[in-house]
């Protein structure tokens, strides 16, 4: 079993690079994987630019998720950023921090889920680094391209109606249970690239839901100034949420994270013709706070939820 | 004195935000930091891509630099990569780990020194990620346009002239001094962006000295199949290095680190027409060895130098 010490940095990449070029050509890629830089030819729109990141022991723990997994996890939580604005991924770089004790098996089929969820949905891998630290990180950027309107989080109005793509509280439930020691599957997030491409021609807003639903409108409510009402009560609440937290489960999937589905603001005057979209809320003029309406009608607290990196 | 786990990681960034957002516009931003992504508008050449990190107890310890450097260092080394292709960086992602316990104070002055050097040669930080972690990690993409011939490392040939730019080996001085807990400063890498688009324009190839001399001419001599000699005697070796370490300063100096010094290759039918820039070797027909050759001309073994991430 070979370990990344065995094999060292420079090796490592350069088979990498070279499985990566062996790939089908494409015309876009002018420089691929092993150069000091890629060099790739973009179209003629707008470039959209993002980068997150997946840390061991903070955003997952050795064994909750495959090495393929986590990879398209990498993937996915990165690209959701340009679904969010209606953008379409084409190139992405990957920063991997690593232990040198990681098996390189393990750090290829890391590189291969994430490349492999790339190219589903067009883009493609073209560069990266590798350094050795104590755990592992897993950084990408992604660069995509504005196909159509290009959607921010700034600008619903008061009357416009929230939706959101999917079901909530599968990811936040598998992470709770992981967390406490349990058997649980992380589910891969969503596929919402092609959705946040039809969604931006009639949205005024858009975000993903990474933080938790309330928290990430709330965000929504501060960038356009305005309030925000949720009907806990038209959530679609994913079966394994609802099964496992029963009468509680939408009020937990309101505030759990991980779900990585679109919320997005539609003037009323406009319709969205995708399915799987649920209304769920409306946005109001006033301070940007998010309410919570429960099924009998009462406005209800739902405890400070979602997702902070320094505040738990 | 505010840590992050005070503010938080969305007030934090909703700050940075607005204080990026607070100067002059670009007209090449149509969307800047605090939304899902940032959206750009490239020119209409190909576009370089590349990322690069900077990890606490990796590349440096706690001290050996105030955040200011940090954030320029960090800046420094990622647009290296680009400048080792003769490309100009335009804009640049910024990931960042960072412990609950960090001032605020110093992840600020991190991000500005980091933005600050980023417009320094013509580029904007347009966008970012916040992780909470055990240490700090700096991850930045940098993408950059290609204004010129893109230079890769795999264009040599037998019989390019070897050339680097600036001095070598006081970055590696320094580092050395600081592990061993003695007093040093940490210089900040040189800035080649400018020299690496005018030496693109006589370059068969090109790369940046970030793992030491001799291996990165390695790495360019795989790329072109080709070998190398470098003369140990031209080597430009930095004054500080040449002070600590008298005759031991050039073998030192050839497998030092960190210098972000750009090494080319060019054909001798064309001159470099740049200040500072010395003729250190050449290029042989050949398996991808590189000879170093002393002063009295005999070949000498440098010990194996140059980082590895994962093999010391």
């Amino acid at each position: 079993m070979r370990r990344l010490r065995d094999v060292g940095e420079h090796a490592w990449i350069a088979a990498l690079a070279r499985r990566l070029a062996a790939r089908p050509a494409d015309r876009r890629i002018l420089v691929g994987p092993g150069d000091d830089a890629a060099a790739v030819r973009p179209g003629r729109r707008p470039l959209l630019v993002t980068a997150d990141a997946l840390v061991e022991n903070v955003h997952f723990r050795a064994g909750w998720a495959a090495p393929a997994a986590l990879g398209r996890r990498a993937w996915a939580v990165t690209a959701s950023d340009l679904a969010a604005m209606g953008g379409v991924p084409r190139f992405a770089v990957l920063a991997l921090e690593a232990s040198p004790a990681m098996r390189t098996a393990d750090l290829d089929a890391l590189v291969g889920g994430f490349a492999a969820a790339a190219r589903r949905e067009g883009a493609r891998l073209v560069g990266g680094n590798l350094v050795a630290g104590p755990h592992l990180a897993i950084t990408a950027a992604v660069i995509g391209e504005a196909v159509g309107p290009l959607v921010t989080r700034a600008g619903a109005r008061p009357g416009d109606r929230l939706y959101v793509t999917g079901a909530l509280g599968a990811a936040g439930l598998a992470v709770r249970r992981l967390a406490a020691g349990a058997a649980a599957r992380l589910p891969d997030p969503p596929r919402r690239v092609r959705a946040g491409r039809l969604l931006a021609r009639v949205a005024s807003a858009m975000i993903d839901v990474s933080d938790g639903l309330v928290q990430d409108v709330g965000q929504l409510c501060r960038a356009s100034r305005v309030g925000a009402e949720i009907d806990l009560g038209r959530l679609p609440v994913a079966g394994a949420c609802r099964r496992a937290l029963g009468g509680r489960a939408a009020a937990f999937a309101a505030r759990a994270g991980e779900d990585y589905e679109l919320v997005v603001a539609v003037p009323p005057a406009r319709e969205p013709a995708l399915r799987r979209l649920t209304l769920v809320g409306r946005l109001l003029a006033g301070r940007p706070v998010v309410h919570v309406r429960a099924p009998d009608g009462r406005v209800v607290r739902v405890a400070r939820g979602g997702f902070d990196h320094f505040r738990r």
